[in-house]
């Protein structure tokens, strides 16, 4: 199969890149972008240097259904809006990396990304890629509205209590990390070397734009969960996320009835990698990979539940969940180009 | 005035250090140590070549008290509670920079710190030594009990509002960080640097020795705090601390009520900067000065109160702590030694 | 087919598992070590939890040419020496990622090991692997010595002109960085986060062990070849190497020529990538692959020749390395399982 | 005394404001920036909240010279060349940081920093600041060209044997590697996190612009110095120079008579720290300092002498040194201000 990447130039359109590669199904990644066009793509990305001699091409919507299988949005907020109308139903794909496409509700999208939502008609058919809970529509889908990464580690830690319906909805507390290519590749004093380098900084305390999207899968578990204090911090380092994440329990569960619903709950789901309880997972143990680890500890002095999550931000955060969408729709192993071993060290 | 640092080749002794070589009323510093004994203190630092040309002694309490005027322990658990009953009651102040003489429960102690608490008679005599918060009583110690680091940056950042009794006691969240310095100059694999670069890692969760330090303190301000939750990370520096506090308010408070509070609590401490409503510190703000810096957030859309801290875990979370005290107990300035601006970058 | 590794709890032990995953050839790596014997692999590195159940199995040279097809010694200093006799001429190839078997003379071996070489009969045996250089040998060998991280930069660096003699023999200057874990995994000062972060240092100058594999091989192509003066440095990075390299040419010749030598040197080497005139390769664009990438400088102002070399220190300078020379004995894609692309960023 | 510094809000505007709050005999800096004109220079810098509530104000070189007993040019490229003339001889002496007058040839300046050399005058007056070597005409100077970062690791590493006719002239191969603050505070792809971060980069082969400058002072020296091999590496670190320079010896020199000569010759200067034969710095060994600290060895098998350079390139390597300048001029201790122990760890 061939498979279409806009936005190939940023940190996720080069991450798909990567894991294409090794695809058994895809033969041919087809690049397309703005800024780009006419380039050389390993001039943008001299590691790849002999591994592809592609040339960047334009965003032309009607070529783009014709000459591909399956399309990736890889773009920064604001282009999915305008380019899906013009890619959806024509039997190609579509799968959107950026949050564009996440929030049912416009009014709640604007409000939080200070800008124009999509149309009405685009986000009603985005289903949503958290892949190891949404498989059955992502089955159906044409349209998929892919995580955010902190989303996904947040929704993968919650999941199985929550839909257990063990969780105090009216406290959950996260506070989250990131390393800094979460932040993409423009340059700012933002992502400056000089200044992120032994520093930590907390930068946004309940206003990071996936509050809204953390919440409404929340809401379709549990209805009556409350708003979400949620902080996000830069750590300086490259790639990983973790999310700490502090619960109430609503009523008396022991550890080994807990580790047994958690387990139980990803049986079946191969990126999701539950530890014992006390054993907590570091980023770097999934470093590269698609993995999801989770850890948590049951507090006896304070009943609170503490669960740990970690993901890559590039690839179960971004570019690997997006090609476990493209898996599923296309009837293909889930794991299909997926399975590299976390890089360690 | 000369001073005695006992321990002198870990961070803490070195740290000590480079703060008394500019600091006005201190001529010199005798160095301790039991492993190092004979050795050039320079060998053990090469910074220091042409700086100090000491060679460490011996640990002889007798001696000690004799020739300094004060004396600092920057040494392991379970060394001063053997050292301070010998080294007391001679005129000469110690400040203990461990955990030692911290927690006033034996039974307590032992439980977190699985060792054999100090005998009562140290841990009666020895004061808390957060500066800000215990100036009077330390004025009139000669035992201090150095606070710890993490314990630092929660306390100096709850205080303000806990004291004004405006926290809900029973819901007290701290998701703290710290760069590595903090685990000391001994190798092992959870201080190697392949292990640690790149990577993020909680590594205590509602385990950590200085829950309950903060415990007990937050007790003396309000008798009904209930047990905290506590956890803490590792960040791939060298230096700093940051606690991120989740706190609910007991009443309806403004952020300009909250923010009065707090500046004003801290109107005479010249070391702790407290920032205006939704500007937050990094770490590298602090980073080699004896600053504490807070900033802090109230959530109109949960009603929580996020309340962040930061402190450079060897200067205000250890040895520059050490030496604010020393100049409150010597009625010296308080900021004597201490004044030396952040490194940036 | 199954292979053995022999010190896999070492981080080329890891790399190897890792590559290995993904071979095509290969279903099955059987671990074995003697500190580690019965324990389980995934104790040592949580980040292969689920993805290997394996029990570390004692060694037993005997057991060990019974059940696998080759086996790879990712061992320390020594080991090799004596288990190589004991493996040797039962029809499975050895792979020795050690320094062990490389170094033809054993005085020359004991002066800058400062330890007893390995037999005579093992070290004719063993042929040295640097895969580009050396196929046809590999081929037909039995054991392998694979060549040290840096000599591989260097060696494949220098390799197209001093071949041609277009080197003069009598200046080879060589400043050599690497990341830390060339250190391996033991905890050291030398290896401490807190020593080594925002650091930068030198650490052998011309006495490091791979001065005398650098000049072994130099001379098999230019018996004239000087000393070399050669110092290593290392840097604050998981992984990496960059050897910069000066050298003077013996007659005139164009940058173009330069140029034309060293791309068709590499024509079909897969792995070796040449960079036009001017074209600076970075350690990160082969970050967890098996590329060497070469880039050169002809300075007009002075005549000389600066030529630079980077890899993995991990994989093309070592586990990746074994891997390739293991396919080329094997008779096997020389790419098989080695073709990851780097991880970016 | 009012010093005043122009470009404030580069790094090293701020590493002099962090200097200058120290020093013994200046009570106030005045800030001047064209971009930052009416702002806060607490805004550009956080850490100095507090510390400093200056605001910025505008180049004005009429009222600069009034209002100050000396000025600081921390500024890019090309701005001395055009404020210097507007603030000489008028009794106030002037210290650029700026490579805009340290070359005496024009067409040479020209020719590598590719713009227009600063008028004659200017560059006639200016007096090369390289503190420990030039001490005689510095005293007398009214404006001083501040020496490059790399050139002062580099001379005062090569000032010794070189003055003495020891070393060849005709081969000085320097290998130069450098924190990213040298970079200065400009965002681009060159500086990003996710660019830098675990990575190791050479930027400048035979290029970079401190070569006419090295060259310069070297046949100052020697006028037969031969041209200079020089290139320059990225470390990902935040500061931080190491230059390691590869030489020849003119004659049978040993060691010890080396040491001799390179100890005598820094006997009376405190900033330059020579270590033992074999020892080498690291360049955390002089950070946040004013140190400089050279090591060396000479090989036995090569008959070459490596010499080893450390400094920090913001203080010795840019204000620390244009502050030591200062000293000189004024007739202060020339150590004034400039006593800070390096940060460690």
């Amino acid at each position: 199969m061939k498979i279409g990447i806009i936005g190939a130039t940023g940190y996720g359109g080069a991450e798909l890149v990567r894991i294409f590669k090794y695809h058994p199904h895809v033969d041919e990644c087809i690049l397309y972008s703005s800024s780009g066009e006419g380039q050389s793509y390993s001039q943008s990305y001299p590691h790849l240097t002999t591994i592809t001699d592609q040339t960047l091409k334009a965003i032309d919507p009607a070529a783009i259904v014709q000459e591909t299988d399956a399309v990736f949005l890889a773009t920064p907020a604001g282009v999915s809006s305008e380019l899906t109308p013009k890619l959806m139903n024509q039997g190609v794909p579509i799968i959107d990396l950026s949050g564009d496409l996440r929030i049912q509700d416009g009014a709640t999208y604007e409000a939080w990304y200070k800008r124009r939502a999509a149309d009405e008609a685009s986000v009603q058919q985005a289903v949503y890629g958290l892949s190891e809970l949404n498989r059955d529509k992502i089955q159906q889908a044409e349209v998929i509205a892919n995580p955010g990464c902190f989303p996904t580690a947040v929704l993968l830690g919650l999941a199985p209590l929550m839909k257990q319906n063990l969780i105090d909805e009216s406290m959950i507390i996260i506070d989250a990390k990131t390393g800094v290519s979460g932040a993409g590749r423009s340059a700012s004093l933002g992502t400056h070397f000089s200044e992120l380098n032994d520093n930590f900084k907390i930068y946004k305390v309940n206003e990071h734009q996936h509050t809204p999207e953390i919440e409404q899968i929340l809401r379709e578990w549990n209805p009556q969960t409350a708003n979400v204090t949620f902080s996000t911090h830069l750590v300086p380092m490259t790639r990983g996320i973790m999310a700490t994440m502090y619960t109430q329990l609503k009523s008396d569960v022991t550890k080994e009835e807990l580790m047994k619903q958690m387990k139980g709950f990803y049986e079946d789901s191969y990126f999701v990698r539950v530890r014992e309880h006390g054993v907590y997972p570091q980023t770097k143990e999934v470093y590269g990979s698609n993995f999801c680890d989770i850890g948590f500890h049951l507090d006896e002095r304070t009943g609170r539940l503490t669960i740990v999550s970690v993901i890559d931000n590039l690839m179960k955060g971004a570019a690997g969940q997006a090609v476990q969408n493209f898996n599923i729709i296309k009837g293909l192993h889930e794991e299909a180009g997926l399975t590299m071993t976390p890089l360690y060290p």
